[in-house]
């Protein structure tokens, strides 16, 4: 990059002017851009077609202006390229017909470059998308958590409490962890091909994280965020997003990441002093509350990045965007900030 | 009460030997006892007929040896009290055919005595336990939260994130708070009935308050818990379980209730110190972990009870027992806690 991003600039903890926005699942359903491609082509034909996840990528920078685009793509591809089927039906949610149970299970997951050559097409969207952002913003690139993916992986679906992954991660704890391995060495090789093919940022996405005790997320999430975060962290900043787990804070703080996300049951205060103000925090607005009016999100952002303070901040939704918020209204969320004024 | 039960010392802050023990949902489907009843009679036979509600709330005394029985029943009557229909399909969860989104909705519910009347089949259960369990153990009543019940009230249904809900309080607060003042006076007379009736101790389930950002539950969670709680904390111990809302603990240890439940997403040293060590705690056994083996669950057990310490805590799950744990498991479990010497 020849221009020194905004969004990059909060990353490496240079002074600011005003916190870089982008907004979790913003090539999303409340885009009708996105919507007039989703009713034309399946979720994996979207994502395995390099010029419809560059389009996709790209919506929300040109109807939107956030200020960081972000590959679009899903985190269950690992597991598809490690050969299990995942199919995701719109409404219902992955469903993943095969699970993980045993030794042999983990034993015929295809790992190494065999399973990282089926995510080909991820390269080729992201060559594509550099190419057509011509540098206005950054590319975030992506993968879920090990522990996230395990979870899927043995739960077979979405759940609300994900009792079998965790039964399964406490009972068999040595069967856990060479999942965990498996998956975790699969995805730092994935993630560098993204940054060999232009992905300028990375974000890993623990999204049920916050549903380990803290002892428990230690042993089985958090070696496996720090294992990937050292590995890329020399290539490009890395921001982990392990929702929910603010009990974490303290000791990522610590880690080789440039940012660590947060969602919105923490005040920004307690989450500064709990990284001792020495991280950039990425968050952690209620995504619900794009629904308010917009002199209301106005009044909510400016509070926001109030208690943050403009520096080592980027301004984000604590969750992915909802379906149903109007355009504007996001448009206002984006607008927001970039016309923010700390004086 | 003519002696002066474990339980009741734990509540109180007085020194005990070892921490009384009970859990979340253990009149419930992991007991065959119970599931011979489940399969003659359908949900609300069974919370509604005094005597069925009367043996299940006893089987987990009989069965397990709980220092404590919780009446069997659900959070749910209450909206039904108020006029609303609520069907209970078992693996399908909670279904309320007609929600609540306007002024109209709400001047249309049945409140004060009316609403409380409807509830009698509860006094009547309680009383007959009462006289069953002839103070081998105290009685637990309880009652939803305002905040929870109006997420069921709103969104019609469970949901992993009550997004309706939320909006509904965040876009309309006059009317949020008009709702949950309404189903606040119902569930102060309705708890006060239980207590008339019999029950020793009361706990307020905020089941999704944990959803909340801290000012969010600030305006619309905690203003009712402490309602509750300062109307009845005059006549029984009042146990708080707003799940999740871990950053609400500093706030919640100056309120009337006797006991705080929190999930086990906290350490127990850092709940002491946000309750200055001056509350008596109640959990937070992640309830997954009753499939580990039984000398693991012992060893489990004896690690929280020695981070919490003996006094001022209730030993407890940090949510409802899941359906699939062996009874083996859930005694071994309770007979952790009974046999805990800190020595």
């Amino acid at each position: 990059m020849n221009i020194e991003h905004l969004f990059i600039k909060a990353l490496k903890g240079e002074k600011v002017e005003r916190p870089p926005v982008w907004m979790m699942r913003q090539a999303g359903r409340y885009l009708p851009e996105y919507i007039e491609l989703r009713n034309k082509y399946d979720f994996f034909t979207r994502v395995q077609t390099p010029e419809l996840a560059c389009e996709i990528t790209i919506q929300p920078v040109d109807h939107i202006g956030v200020d960081a685009a972000i590959l679009f793509s899903d985190i269950l591809v690992i597991p598809q390229a490690m050969g299990l089927e995942v199919q995701l039906l719109e409404h219902k949610g992955p469903f993943l017909p095969k699970t993980i149970n045993t030794q042999k299970d983990i034993d015929a997951l295809i790992v190494g470059e065999d399973a990282v050559a089926s995510l080909d097409y991820v390269s080729k969207a992201i060559k594509l998308i550099k190419k057509e952002l011509n540098d206005r913003v950054p590319l975030i690139g992506f993968a879920g958590a090990p522990f996230t993916i395990l979870c899927y992986m043995v739960e077979g679906k979405g759940s609300k409490t994900f009792d079998k992954a965790k039964q399964f991660c406490f009972s068999q704890p040595e069967l856990a962890h060479q999942l965990l391995n498996k998956i975790t060495d699969v995805t730092i090789t994935y993630l560098h091909e993204q940054v060999n093919a232009g992905a300028d940022v990375i974000q890993v996405f623990d999204s049920w994280s916050g549903m380990l005790a803290p002892k428990d997320f230690n042993q089985f999430s958090l070696p496996y965020l720090n294992k990937i975060s050292d590995s890329l962290s020399a290539r490009v900043p890395v921001i982990l997003f392990p929702k929910g787990s603010w009990y974490a804070l303290e000791e990522l703080s610590k880690s080789s990441a440039a940012a660590i996300g947060i969602d919105w049951c923490i005040t920004p205060k307690l989450a500064r002093a709990l990284t001792q103000n020495n991280k950039t925090l990425q968050g952690n607005f209620d995504p619900c509350k794009l629904l308010l009016s917009i002199p209301q999100i106005q009044q909510e952002v400016k509070e926001m990045i109030d208690a943050f303070g403009v520096d080592r901040y980027i301004a984000n939704l604590g969750h992915g965007i909802l379906p149903n918020i109007p355009v504007e209204n996001a448009k206002a969320f984006v607008d927001a900030v970039k016309n923010y004024k700390s004086l």
